[in-house]
């Protein structure tokens, strides 16, 4: 399987990763057989625009493809593989949160490959720079999940279970509760008539700086500025949003504990 | 004063605020005749950058300016104020947190002069697209200010006291927490020996995501999935950073709480 254009690929899961993820192989000329999907409609749509067969019957799932990719939502892939019995062929998860030991009991070639990015359907991903983390039970099986990250991204590394588990935490930290720091100043704004594109060149140069310096090294405002008179004042003003104005208290009092720690 | 290139304008502070935007007035070709601070060789530089005079005597701060930037920490304006006992001219303050009452027992002419970005010495800032927002105390001194910011800025807003203290409240949790989230991730992520750059591509597409589309409709990850597998397991994996694991566990809440409310 040197040349990965000859394997023949399955996804297993018709959701943003793999509508993504089979979409990017497709279009670097990577041959999908095959999508299953619960959702027969999930299965159809993204089977047509790569030219794959589909079907929603786990009985159905082809047997003798080469690579199986399993993009489920973590918590039903266990009673998946024990459903379906998986035969032969390499069976890939791309869990950011699942070890790849969830594998073990059902075949004896296995790994994980797990894009770092977020997925939507709303918008495709490209690839390029997207880092893929690579795990698999033997060197071999390294050398073709690598092969292929590689037609799709200049960015491949070798991650364990355990590390993979602390960048998924972090990339909870940097995705999902940066999202919910946006959301709640939207909120925030929007009940005094502002439009949160007000916040759009800050956000900007918030991120922009973090990616050039370290950020605990860039840190402003007033919590690590000891400015208690503004932090009171804030903290004040959320007396109507109870859980926001804990949130204010708890990161605030956290950046002020990371600079006398890490200073 | 219709035409601000006549007009004299004295700065007051030599902080990240003053540097960048005296800075940026003086590329536009505004007469800035003297820079005051605290720390005279912090006076001296900012003053040579932009050939201008420099004290660091509240005595010696010119008397017939029309324009003073008061570019000050928000927790020393107000004793400023009442040392220097200003005369005459318009007297403008830079600060997310203050209201524009500070300013009325000392001077008939006044407004706020609020540039929503994060400021530091070490990058320079176009100020090109930063909202700057406006107020003062009567509709004539708001045109002096309008016509200075328009000549650096295409983003002028007028904006009450009350507006911009939910306004600066809001950038604390897009530009602040926002960089604090990174912050802990990159602790995480150094303890498994891996560079916090592998985030990059995950930081920007969730900036540019926010950036098009709502936030709270783009919000992803266990939380909004109501993992609580995934959820526990995270909550475990920081047994070791208390602090972090009730950041972790307050936020997903606060995401679960925001679904429910706004969805």
């Amino acid at each position: 399987m040197g040349d990965q254009s000859s394997c023949r690929i399955v996804f297993i899961g018709a959701g943003n990763v793999a509508y993504n993820l089979a979409n990017e192989l497709y279009s670097k000329g990577i041959n999908i057989i095959q999508v299953y999907s619960r959702t027969i409609d999930a299965a159809k749509e993204l089977a047509q625009q790569i030219g794959a067969d589909h079907t929603n019957a786990i009985s159905n799932i082809s047997r003798d493809a080469d690579i199986y990719f399993c993009c489920l939502p973590d918590n039903i892939l266990q009673s998946f593989l024990e459903q379906w019995k998986p035969s032969n062929g390499l069976i890939v998860h791309t869990a950011g949160s699942l070890s790849i030991d969830i594998l073990t009991p059902f075949v004896t070639s296995y790994g994980v490959f797990y894009p770092l990015q977020t997925f939507s359907k709303i918008k495709r991903t490209n690839f390029e720079n997207i880092p893929i983390c690579i795990e698999t039970n033997t060197t071999e099986n390294g050398n073709i999940l690598k092969s292929i990250a590689n037609r799709i991204s200049s960015q491949v590394f070798e991650i364990t279970s355990d590390q993979r588990k602390t960048l998924h935490v972090a990339a909870v930290f940097s995705c999902n509760f940066v999202n919910h720091m946006y959301a709640i100043s939207e909120i925030l704004l929007k009940e005094k008539n502002i439009p949160f594109e007000i916040l759009y060149p800050l956000i900007k140069e918030t991120t922009d700086k973090t990616m050039q310096y370290s950020p605990s090294s860039v840190q402003t405002g007033p919590a690590i500025r000891n400015d208690e008179n503004i932090l009171k004042e804030h903290i004040n003003s959320l007396n109507d949003q109870p859980e926001f104005q804990s949130i204010y208290a708890k990161i605030s009092q956290s950046i002020q504990n990371i600079n006398k720690q890490y200073d």
